[in-house]
């Protein structure tokens, strides 16, 4: 049984992660990792044929900043908010790190204001405690689906 | 860090709150309130450039009372039932009063059956201690989009 | 107010529960009910006028047993990915009982790629303890519409 302490503090790390991407205060989001992070997407179809081929791999924090200073100076996508509604998580503390699973569902709405189901999946969350806080070392996103492929921009 | 016993008592009332209007007792999530509440629904939009004109206040207890009462017997709209997916909420407790957020999606099964995504946001709710139990002083919905305004009917 | 600890090992059986349908795992998620269980789909409708009349009823663990050996062998259905996202749950202990509410929405992929909302509802949970650990007692998932009647295949 997880002490409710790293529990609550895990959940409310989610939350965070959550509410920066749909508040797009993407270089905060950043934040939350430590500095040797993995931050991918997978496919949940190549995960169980362990064919784990990343449709997104950043392996350091330095790819993730990178990644947001291009989605806000170069890249051309579909204008949007997100909003993420995260299902309840499971949380296991394993010593100094906590594994934190949880599904999730992500809605767009676009300039015109129709919001609409964009993905489906599940986060696979390392977490480890970094000058006293928890930090995210390692985020698997897991998707139901790669027919999103072309349409990733803001990260999930 | 929350005592687990607030967060606890927190997550229920929000956990009330949406199971009293999937079931339509209107009256009863009224109750949830004190009587010098806001409930008012917002925009992201609107709140991120600082114009938080909402689409709904009501700035007292018996504004909801009257809205319940017009709904019951006045409104005409379309017959649904609501179903609220609230996702994984933050709590703070700051001396008396504990704050509450997560986000929400929210789907409306018609008539025929059918089942939709009405609309996707987050709530942030200030809540108080009146009489041992915790109640809403203050709940601000705050949708992803403005385009439903001509539906709204229920709360939300 | 419920000890921390039951309530965090309702919380995770209900996710294992969830996990497994979205992994395939019809199997191990057997394993979770207890012999003389009860599972049954219900409509919110129904319901609501004391009608209970489930869409489905398995009284007891080899009923559920038998329905996945028969979607294993027999059955032809779409084929498909779920994906359950469990809103915020309530969790009350009643002695040695625990009873857990929370609401949901299951989507599902096809083997296009595409995901769709499939329906929405909520589940009502009685956990019992058996050998130390919590197992699902009695589990009625009640839908928002019976529209979806005769795409039920993988259990929800």
């Amino acid at each position: 049984m997880p002490p409710p302490a790293d529990h609550v503090e895990a959940v409310d790390l989610l939350w965070r992660y959550a509410f920066l991407l749909d508040d797009d205060k993407l270089e905060e989001w950043v934040e939350l990792f430590v500095e040797d992070c993995v931050y991918q997407i997978l496919t949940k179809e190549n995960l169980a044929q362990s064919l784990p081929l990343p449709l997104v791999l950043c392996d350091n924090k330095d790819m993730l900043r990178d990644r947001v200073q291009s989605l806000r100076q170069a890249n051309i996508y579909n204008i949007h908010t997100d909003r993420h509604v995260i299902g309840l998580p499971r949380v296991r503390v394993e010593g100094d790190q906590v594994d934190l699973s949880a599904s999730f569902s992500l809605y767009q709405t676009d300039q015109e204001g129709v919001s609409r189901l964009f993905v489906v999946g599940h986060y696979r969350d390392t977490l480890v405690r970094r000058d006293g806080n928890l930090a995210i070392k390692q985020k698997d996103v897991i998707l139901d689906t790669a027919g999103i492929m072309t349409l990733l921009a803001t990260p999930i």
